[in-house]
């Protein structure tokens, strides 16, 4: 790996950037692309990349990694961008938060002579965009991987290697799964940020409200400070699912309603206990495969 | 001020005890009493409370001032526990959750020698019990009073003064608007992070789910951490509250799962952006209160 394109440079397009710099230094070259040249700018001066480029096919000319870092719905106005410029035998990888889509896009727009590995690496932060990027943002983050049809088992262990350099765990999993089950620990935590932050900022009650509002209410709140076009990208893009884990959750919603409306409290204790526990288990888990 | 007791001594007693003695140092004895021997020592081991009590009536023996901190629904039982041992003149105040069930229980069973301001500091963590406790817990939060019918205007002073002394901010409220306002702003939070940990961590798709729960998992669930007896009582003394803000939830959340069923994404980019506006002016404003 001597040359890597970085088309798109937010949060984590310029995290990635400042985290191969930083594993690999002068030996990897990092061209970026961004449609904002304040963006471009901003990515130099962090030392995210090397050199910007003007335009797709200039960025992605000669390099053995192409990563698209776009919200979904931009990724296949990306492919197509990309396509005629990439070098025969190079791969191409993007960023998306969901798969589905995209492979079917890439599949699409790509010449057969590139591989496309599908990859989303599950790590985020409170701010978006190139100033809140991250050297640091993938350590430790499971990095999903979802090699293409005609993927080369040589391109799967390229991105394997680059997720390794970043400090990320690479998991190989199928689209499908992959967004079946993003849906139930992504997007309906976000769209029940969203609609806390709708239920409780927006009503007439707020500025009384607001001053009460303490860490709970913050964390609860958080991924409501995502970029906007990202979770609507996640919306179109991965509706069937978000509905199934939506419904899953209304549901045990109205369980607990119930239970309060008629002030159930040892039911209420069990069920409380039930997911603490369960949550302790998930942070013991995640402790334990956080050490070297 | 010269000697304090604080009844119930796990994450909020124990804070309590470590912040006052922090700021007051040797002129202030604070005694303490818990139920468990063991979360007694250890308070006194961690330097929570210069004494430990064996009941609770010697636990308040010549206190100016008498913190309950015990879950809403032992309130009754504490309040009745130290009625009898209360010095003439001193200020009975607790920390609880929910203030109007705690309010009436105080008028009912202290004598009217003595003063009661209910409190609510705005404040909390992943973790409870007294191991958890921390001196800088109350640290720039929110400290809501409700002074009791009786209460005498000194009293509410010496309390404002206690609360200043452990960096917190005081915010005199009445006990009705304290339940409404916090529904919405923690109560409802409480029950989405429950609700989000039974819909996913006990469903069959976890143990392939658990590896890609990441941060905005770990946020929104952060809540079904706390307590189990301290989420029940919350539930059991603030139900109406409770289910009108569920329900208000409720609906913002079926408008979004409609948005989401018929993909409008100009819609839903539309709400998004409004509310990260709405929950930016927050952090805001936050961040301004807290400026010294």
């Amino acid at each position: 790996m001597e040359r890597v394109s970085i088309i798109g440079l937010g949060l984590i397009g310029g995290s990635l950037g400042l985290a191969l710099k930083r594993a690999r230094g002068k030996s990897l070259e990092v061209v970026g692309y961004s449609r904002s040249p304040r963006t471009m700018a901003t990515a130099y001066q962090r030392g995210a990349v090397d050199r910007a480029a003007h335009d797709l096919a200039s960025a992605v000319h000669a390099c053995q990694i192409v990563i698209l870092a776009t919200p979904v719905m931009a990724m296949k106005e990306a492919l197509e961008g990309v396509a005629a410029g990439l070098a025969p035998g190079s791969v191409v990888t993007d960023t998306a938060s969901t798969k589905g889509q995209v492979m079917a896009w890439a599949e699409a727009c790509l010449p057969p002579t590139v591989s496309f590995i599908g990859g989303h690496p599950m790590a985020g932060k409170e701010t978006s965009g190139i100033g809140a990027a991250d050297a640091d943002l993938f350590h430790g983050c499971t990095y999903c991987l979802t090699p293409g049809r005609g993927a080369t088992p040589e391109a799967t262990g390229l991105v394997l290697k680059l997720v390794e350099a970043i400090g990320a765990r690479p998991l190989l999993i199928d689209a499908a799964k992959h967004d079946e089950l993003v849906a139930g620990i992504s997007h309906l935590p976000l769209l029940l940020s969203y609609a806390l932050v709708e239920a409780t900022a927006l009503s007439p009650a707020w500025p009384e409200m607001a001053p009460l509002a303490a860490t709970g209410y913050r964390d609860l709140s958080r991924l409501a400070s995502g970029h906007p076009d990202m979770a609507r990208d996640i919306c179109l893009s991965n509706r069937d699912n978000i509905l199934r884990w939506l419904d899953r959750f209304l549901e045990e919603l109205n369980g607990y309603r119930g239970l309060v409306a008629s002030g159930q409290g040892d039911a209420l204790e069990r069920a409380f206990r039930k997911v603490r526990q369960a949550r302790e288990q998930w942070l013991k888990m995640k402790q334990a495969h956080s050490k070297p």
